[in-house]
This record gives C-alpha cells, structure tokens and sequence, in this order.
C-alpha cells in the first residue's frame, strides 16, 4: 500500500507508484504503450465529454439510490449483523455496488466533489463491516450460504464479486489517497492468496474477473503473490476444472479450451472477454509472450467471425452466449451491454501490450456503437440487450427485451453500474504515452476535445467529432523532439494531415506519426473523410445476406420508426447502395442532444404485405422494392429509442 | 366408463362409444368431419408405414427401457412407498411414462402384441399404486413436495401431468378395453373438478394438456364435468391468473391475451399450441362458433408469420418460445419437435372442425419436415430441436444442440416419447368420413398405401408418395351412392386427375370431390405433380432475404456436408432459381433407407473466406458467386444427420 491518509490526496503520482487510471501496468511489464493519468488526460467538451457530465451528474446519484431500493446495501449490512432478514437479489449482488464503488472513484478522480467522497466513504463502511475476520467478503453467501464458502464457485460469484471489489478499491485509492476499501481488498486478496491455488482449493470461479482485479491489486501493492494467483486462475481454467453442474457445460465457462490454445472466445460473452482481458494483464506483467499471441489469435477470431457491426459480441439470448461463427444475427442480437465493456476493456490491454491501432479502432467502434447505445440521453435509463432490429408490433415480454425500451434498472443490474463506471474512467482510453527509440511521445488514440500531458508535453485537442471529421492538436508545451501520434481509423480511407500547415501523408489503419521538435504553437490537424459508408458483411454472415449498414465516421445509423414518414414501416426500407453514397447528412442541433442525421434515399418493398409466408421463387434477382423513391432521416444508432420506441433497423436491405 | 372386462375388447364399436382414435368427437360435436377409427385406416406398406414399423419394433421397447433407467417407474414407486430414495428428474417425469403408455396403447389397438400389453400392465400396476386415496397423483411432487399440492402449479405441471394421463387411459381403453389406467385417469380427474373452477381453487396450470385430455375423457366416459373444467381452464387463462415467479412473463404461459381475443400463439411454443388444441376440442364440444372463430384467426396468425417453411414453429431458445412476427432465422431455428406434434393436434381438430384442406395441408408439411426430422431413422435417437442450418465448424454445447447429432434421450425427455405416441396413432391422421347432404363419404387426407373403411364403403390406397405424386384409390366395397374427397395439396399446381380413366379437375389447395354411384373396382387416381419447386419467403422473414428452399412434393430438401464434394462446405453453396427448376430427381433405394435425391446445380461463394468481416458495399447486386456450377445431391431434411454429421442448410442463397 502506498498511502496511509484518510483523505483525498491528489498530489502526482511519483515513481514506481501507480499512475491514476484504471490499468496500470508496471515499470517491468511487457507493454509498448503507458497509460495517462486520469487528469493528465482530460476531455473539457464535445461529445463523450457531455456523455461523462450525464453519467456523474444523474447516474452516480442514481447508482447510489438504487444500491439501497434494490437491497444490496441491505444485503451487507445483514451479513454485518446490523441488520435482519434475507439476503435480496442474485447470488452477485456486492458486485454492483463495487462497480458503483469504481465509478465513483473516478469520478472523484475527475473532479474532486465531497458528496460523492461521503457517499464512497459510507458504502466503504458498508462493506468493510460485513468483512469476515479472516478476509471473506460475500455477502449474499454469507446470509444465504449458512457458513458454507465456495462450495458451488460455478455459480456462487465469490471471486467476481472480489475481482470488482479490487478493482474499486484500486479506483478509490488512486483517484482519492483513502485506503479504506483497499484495506478491505488486501484483506480478501490475501485470504484468496491462503485459500486457492496449487495446495489450497484448485478451483476457479465460474465468472472471471478476479484476474484483472488480482493483477490491479499487484500492481497496486506490490505483492506478487496477487499475480501469481492470478496467472494461476487463468492457467487452471480450460480444463474442465468446473464442475458441470445443472447440465451447463464447459463452453458457457470459458472452461472448455485453455486460453493458451482457443482460438476465439466463446460460451458466457462476459465470462470469456473478462477472462482474456484478465490474461493480457497476466501477460504484460509476466513477460509472457506465448500467452500474448494466444490473445492475439483469440481476438482476431473473434473479430473476424463474432463480432457485430457495431463491435457488440455476444449472439446468443439463451445463457448470454457467443454463437457459431457468423452466427450474427441483427433482430435476436444479444449484445449485452456488459459484452462491450468487456471488449473494450480486453483491447485497451492488447492495445497497451502492441501498440496496433486496430486495437483502438474496435475500442471506438465498440465505445460509439455498442456501448453508448446502452444507456439512455439523460443517463439514467438502460438497455441490458442491444438488439439491431426490433420490428414493427414486436411484443415486449421480459424485461431485457428491446421492445421495452431502456429501463431504469434491472432485477440483474450488471449493466447499469458498469457503464457508469465505464464513463467514468472514459478519458483513460484517449491516449498513452511511450518513448520510440528514446524519443518521447504522446498517441491519440480516441478524439474528444480536452487537453493530454505525457512525455514532457502538453497538447490541447479540438474537435467536432464524430460530427465532423477534422481533429485539430495544438502543442501547449513541449520537451523539445517529441512524436506526436494520431490514430488513422480503419475506416478512414482518404485521410488527410497537415503539420504546421504541410500536408503529411494519413493511411487508414495506422497511426499518423509525426516527430520533430515542437514549440509551442505547433499545430497537428487530422481531416477524417466524414462520406457517408455503405458497409456490407461477409457473406457467411447469412442474417444480413442482401443487407448494407450506413456508417459516417466512427458511428453506425440506424432508421427508426420515428422518423418515417405515415405507411413506411421501418420492416420494409429498402436502399440501393449507390443512392446511399451520395446521402445528404445534416446536423441537427435541436434533435436527440445533438445529433448528424442521414437523409437516406428509401423505396418501399412492394407486395410484402400480400401473398402466402412461404410462395414460389421469382426469377433472380427477385423484384421485392418499388422506385417510389423517399428520403428519410436515419439517426446514429446509440440515440435509437429516446423517442417513442417503434420499429429500427440498422441492415438495410438492398431494393 | 364403457367397458369393465379387464382383458384386451377388441370388438367393433358401436353407437355411441367413442371411436378407437385418438380425437373422437361426440355425435353431438359441432365437427364437420367424423374420424375413422384406427384398424379401419390402416397403413400397409411405403414411407409412413415404414417409420411407424421402426417405432414399434425399436422405439417402444427402448421407451420402455428409458423409463426405467431414466427414474421415471421409480419416482412412482418411491410415491407409492414401496421404493425409498428422492425423486429423480424434471418435475413433468410423470408425463414420459404417460406419453409412453398412450403410444404403447395406440400400438396394441395397431397390432394387438401380448408382450406390449404385459408392459403396458405392469406400468399401470405402478401408475395406480402410486395414486392418493383422494385421487391426486404427480409423483415427483408427491415425493418432493412434502405433502404440498398445487402450491406453484404455474411451474409444478400438476395438470399438465394429469392430461397426459387423460390422453394415455383413452388409448389405452379404446384399444386394448382395459379399464386399470382409465380408473386412475377418472380417479384423478374427479379430483381435479372437485378441486379446481369456480368455488374451488381459481388457477390454471403453466403447462396446458389438461384440456385436451379432459375433454378426451369426457368423450371417454360422457361425464360432462370434465367438459366443463376443460373450458374453463380454457377461458381463465390469458388474464394474467398465473403468478409471474421468477421474472418471467405472462406471455410465456400463453396468459397474457385471452384465447378469445389472441391473434397468433405467442410464448412458449408447446404450451400455447396445447392450448389452442385443447380450445378446438371445447369448441367442438359446447358448439363454441366464437371460440373456433378466434382459433381459426390464431392459425392463420401462426401461419402467416410464425412458422418455418418446414411447418416447424417456435422458433427461440430462450424459453422455447414463439418469436415476433417473422422472427425464423434458420441457423436458430428452435422448432421443437414436440411444438411440431403440437401443432399436428391442433390442425388435426381445426380440419375436423372445418373440413378445409389447409388444415390437413399444414398437417403434411409438419409431419414430413418438422415431426419427422426429429427421430433418427433408425427410430432411435431424437432430435429436441430442429435447426434448420448447421454451420461448418459449429460446436456442440448443450445436450439439445443439433451439433450434437441426434440423441438417444435427454434430461428433459419430452420428445422422444412424443414421437412414439404420435407415430403410433399416425392412421388416425389419414382420412376421415362424413355425410354430404345425406351422401356419406370418405375425405383422404394424408397420402400413404393402405385401406379406408367408413360410411358403408371401403378402399385400397396404392402410392409410392412422397416419392412420386400418383395416388390410386381402388374401390373394395360401396353402399352405393359416395363422395370420394382426396385432398390435392396447396403446392400441387397443375394436379391430374382420372376417375375411372375419364379427366376430372383437380385444384391444389381443395379436395377433389368424386361423387358417383361406385362400383368396387372403380378407380379414382390423382397425380400431384412431382417438379422442383424453388420457394421464397416473404421478405419480412429477414433471416432467409435472398434465399431460396428446395421442395418437391411434400418434403422441404436440405444439402448435407455428407454429400459436397471436397473444399465445398455447405455454407459456401449458392444458386439460381432458373437452374433449379430444371434439377434432375433420383430414387436412390440404397440411401437413408431410400430417398429420391435432387441433383442442384450449385455455384460456389466466392471470396468468402477473404476480407474483413465488414467491408464496404459492393454495387447491387453484390457479386457474391462465380459460374463454376456443379451438381450436388440434396437430401430430404427430415433425413439428414443419418450420416456423418457436418454442415447443412435448407435456405440455399441466391448466387
């Protein structure tokens, strides 16, 4: 531990301290990119910035109400003893209250705020008291289990609920000096360390998410024994060591296939991604690049077969599953919200561990267009499931389906206090810092307006983005020769970039590089070719056969029932694609906080709503669209479903 | 109750005793056409026949066994107190060894087998010992549930329990006049009229059946009352009476809408086809027009935009439920086996209701391509679930997976004997009589070798369906004056037909109507034209957009890994309507115990297995296939997975 004050002590960090930010990988690791201290990176406007400012000024409080009204307050102050009664909601109810723990953290980090500071310190008494002398901390196992411990890790959520609590203790602990809740994390981490692994109990926990947290914990404190634990967790898993109670088998565990050997991630979308981004931690700590390429393979597999348009994963309804390859279809899209956090989170550490912009293009495909489409305008409101179609007179029926629309909260409330802690800590994933061949730099990998030190410089970033294209870095301070690098996005053919006023050359899919000694006053600007995209899939991917998506910058559209005209069923929109290229996009203030819309050439189907399910083939190409020509609106997906909820489709298909 | 002779009553019967069949409607019954009982429609030789021979030799013995080795007899017996243990399996255990014993009574009233009648005895003999003096009996809540009854009958399948029971002890008494199981069944449901309705307890079970089978009963034994609680349990239901425990919804216990005022079944696919079959049986019986009106709405909700090209229905995992309108993604396809038999119930008692060909026409293509796509052809092993694709590469995770192949049993055993008691009483589904002003009748419905016997008249049935399209019906005996109806089948455009060597009209989708003063050798053949049909599907059915499905006759065709020739996978396959037409069909007596294979000209997907997985659009239409054509056979799909087992698919896209 490396802070004994009680309260907030936001000096900067020193040495071999761990810098503020939520992966901080240590002076040793195997990584090619550091981190920038929360702080040291900062948005001040634009975009994700107003999307921070809803989440801390409407979310955290309302993160922490509900952790009262829904009982898991209750839950720990019953395994305290201070109160009676039964233990509320699934089996993992501490975990949303360490993920509201993590988000306050951050957010205290951001903008020191001492209402927030009370309530962090409240929660953290909350917890501490339902501690067990010896470290264990499961609150609901404690009320329901009567003293059993570990006794059905399948299913039972004791080390996922202390993977979060690390991982908010770390938070809470870097952004605010307090050491309470690490006290707690210490605790348990070190009756973990006693109690699993080689000589102890030889089990793992059905969900992963305690090997990141271990790893945060190490590096955090120090004490290997937190890696070695673990490295253990992620090697144990793959061997069927999970007993496959209630006929689930391994696949749904990640347990089916070591990590060393899978080549895509599959069965529970979260168990899976928080387990390969737990094992990128172990490698960069560790050195172990077999296990590096392993990630490498298991992501590539991933994107290349099981990852949705809008970077969401995670196909399967029944048990939150990855489907087959190609298995991607738009209307039964699972694409839990907590799949894309995980993503994330699993290619910011590849991204740290490689330096490869793709890296960072999926992180901004996901943030933009699987992600933000969970949470609702004001904040406040949640989609569990992101499905990409929901059709015309579709009927609601359980609570995650997409016909509800966003909700307020869950019986199953992972998702909620997982984004918020997600836009909490939204501005560590804007940039790193590393040297290249002794020279110091600074890389942008997500554009928002704000300002990033690192490496001796300080540069400040304006932009429209995603609205507009063009990404404009003004250097504020420099050490002299410096390397300042932009991401080019994948998507971005026909970039362009100028420095100080010359063009320099911008390829799509890499980093734009430019090194030479700055002064203040130097000016990078990026112009990110803002076309309107028509994208097709792999035609394995069969649900969206004759089928193109609308992309403009980094974001996917949607059409929405709301903005069709009186006889246009969203069901029936078809396009063609050349009419597509040449849409009109208008940004429209006034609309959804602030939206760019499509004015998207449409025809009608003709005669879908006539004729038998099933009829005879038409000759090919079959004639299914009209050329009554009509120019709708389709808006960003991520804002669908803050109007009156009605049909969407983000396939398009072909006239 | 009709008979008290503890042995086999084999003779004729008379009056008004019901029917040997399995849906015998009253003579006051508002029905249109009368069954024919089992023994006077008897198949004898071809397609059906076969399947029914590999039931009774292999299927019925080797249920018999299940139940055993399963646990199903001992709950039984532990209930009865002369076993001690815990009970064993799902809560509906009961209902596999009723499905059993109704197949196995069906099977007797077939062929009378003193060892099927000493089996069917012995499980009496524990059905009954296990049976409370009161009446009540469900063994594994006996066991479990500590003496508690009907404390959560949305989940505890109490009656759903008890329907099947119904269903078994008419079997068995109509075919063997055995009056053992039929005491239980009017034990229990004396209970059930005492116990539930107005007055009583005011709920409904989660798992409909028990209406069929009370209503069955009460044709059985002309008590009225069963009657009664059937349609009330009928007209309770879909105000929300079932608690919603656990989170899930009203519509998944088909209690959301009124069955009166539903357009379509929605939730889980079984039971809300359960229901809206035992609806038709109340119907019938009270004269109900308003109640049959809303029934036909529901089907032709069901067909419009619920069921797969294979008759199949329900297509979602989670739950085993209906989806939206038009959600029938084949790669998901869920399509229980037992939602198949379910909707066979339910059109078989709307055609008997209506006399309307549509009826027997969906009866046909389920059976052929949903139903028997579930059973090996060995009758052995089962498939839960009917996908129709299988991707190259797919892994196998749950037991209900079609990546598993077929499967000798499951945890959930409910269709296999499904199977079994619906192949077993698959005469009765063949034809049925009614008078037509005063002129009796025979209407052949389902076309299989064999004789009809009913209104005075008898005829042979001579056809090598569904390999080839001529029926030739042989008048045996007449009374004279007949209608002799044949149905010509939706898809049989351009149908031929001879009476007596003289041309007659014959208009798919209608039965052709032959009435005449028949002598016996007259001859009445249809000839159904036997052409490859490419089908499409209503573009609203997104998952299938650009796809087409091979059909000749009345089977759905599939192309099976087993049959592409190397560096080919069936996911790759594409075609051309017009090429298609001109397929060439082949009898091949050697394979899958003998199948007519079509011979598709294919094209292979190019660049498929290049590029990212989104790419930007091609112009319309998207070059996606080359002009390398090759000939590959295509199976029927209820054969498929007979082999070794790799990619299939029914929808075959576009090239």
């Amino acid at each position: 531990m490396t802070s004994t004050t009680a309260g907030p002590d936001l000096s900067p960090t020193s040495g071999a301290q761990p810098v503020n930010t939520p992966v901080a990988p240590t002076a040793d690791a195997a990584v090619t990119l550091q981190p920038v201290p929360l702080g040291a990176s900062r948005s001040t406007g634009g975009f994700w910035f107003d999307r921070m400012q809803a989440n801390r000024r409407q979310a955290i409080r309302t993160g922490y109400e509900k952790l009262e009204t829904a009982g898991n307050l209750r839950n720990l102050r019953i395994a305290a003893g201070v109160e009676q009664g039964e233990a509320k909601g699934p089996i993992f109810m501490d975990s949303d209250v360490y993920k509201w723990l993590e988000a306050a953290g951050w957010e205290y980090g951001r903008e020191a705020d001492e209402e927030v500071l009370g309530w962090i310190r409240e929660v953290t008494a909350v917890v501490a008291a339902a501690q067990a002398d010896d470290g264990y901390l499961d609150s609901v196992q404690q009320v329901r289990g009567k003293g059993e411990r570990y006794t059905g890790l399948h299913w039972s959520h004791e080390h996922y609920c202390a993977g979060h609590l690390f991982q908010a203790a770390v938070a809470v602990h870097r952004s605010t000096g307090d050491t309470g809740l690490l006290d707690v994390a210490v605790k348990l981490a070190d009756h973990l360390v006693a109690t699993f692994g080689p000589g102890g109990i030889e089990e793992v926990d059905g969900h992963p998410v305690v090997e990141m947290g271990l790893v945060e914990l190490f590096r955090e404190t120090g004490n290997r024994a937190y890696l070695d634990l673990a490295r253990w967790f992620v090697d144990a898993r793959g061997h069927g060591i999970i007993r496959t109670r209630f006929g689930v088998d391994p696949t749904y565990f990640s347990d089916r296939v070591p990590v060393r050997e899978a080549t895509s991630p599959e069965g529970h979308s979260v168990r899976a991604v928080y387990l390969t981004a737990g094992a990128a931690d172990v490698a960069a700590e560790t050195g172990d690049a077999e296990l590096l390429d392993a990630l490498v393979r298991q992501w590539e597999g991933m994107l290349s077969s099981k990852t949705y348009v809008t970077g969401g994963i995670g196909s399967r309804w029944d048990f939150e599953q990855f489907g087959d390859h190609y298995e991607l279809g738009p209307d039964r899209a699972y694409a839990e919200t907590c799949a894309a956090i995980a993503s994330v989170q699993w290619s910011w550490r590849m991204l740290l561990a490689t330096g490869e912009a793709r890296y960072a293009d999926l992180v901004e495909r996901t943030l933009f267009n699987a992600f933000l489409p969970g949470v609702s305008l004001a904040g406040t409101e949640y989609f569990y499931v992101n499905a990409l179609q929901l059709r015309h007179g579709a009927h609601a029926e359980e609570e995650r389906s997409v016909a509800h629309g966003r909700r307020p909260w869950f019986d199953c409330a992972c998702c909620p206090p997982n984004i918020m802690r997600t836009l909490s800590q939204l501005d560590a994933y804007v940039a790193t810092t590393a040297d290249r061949d002794g020279v110091p730099g600074i890389q942008l990998h997500q554009f928002t307006t704000g300002e990033v030190q690192a490496g001796g410089a300080r540069v400040r970033v304006s932009t429209e983005y995603p609205w507009d294209g063009t990404v404009r870095v003004e250097v504020l301070e420099s050490p002299g020769e410096f390397e300042l690098a932009l991401r080019v996005p994948g998507w971005a053919e026909g970039a362009t970039a100028t420095v100080a006023g010359q063009d320099v050359p911008a390829a799509a899919g890499d980093y734009l590089r430019v090194r030479r000694g700055f002064a203040p006053g130097d000016v990078v600007e990026l112009v990110l070719p803002m076309t309107v995209r028509p994208v097709e899939a792999d035609p394995r991917v069969d649900a969206v056969r004759g089928c193109v998506v609308v992309e403009r910058g980094p974001l996917v559209y949607a059409v929405e029932q709301a903005d069709l005209p009186e006889g246009l069923v969203a069901d029936d929109v078809r396009v063609r694609v050349a009419e597509l290229r040449d849409a009109r996009a208008e940004h429209r203030p006034d609309l959804l906080e602030g939206v760019t819309v499509l004015h998207l050439p449409v025809h009608a189907a003709v005669g879908a709503a006539t004729g038998p399910l099933y009829r005879p083939a038409g000759d090919d190409p079959a004639p299914q669209a009209g050329d009554a020509t009509q120019v709708v609106p389709a808006v960003p997906y991520y804002a669908w479903a803050n109007r009156e909820l009605g049909a969407m489709r983000v396939w398009l298909p072909r006239a």
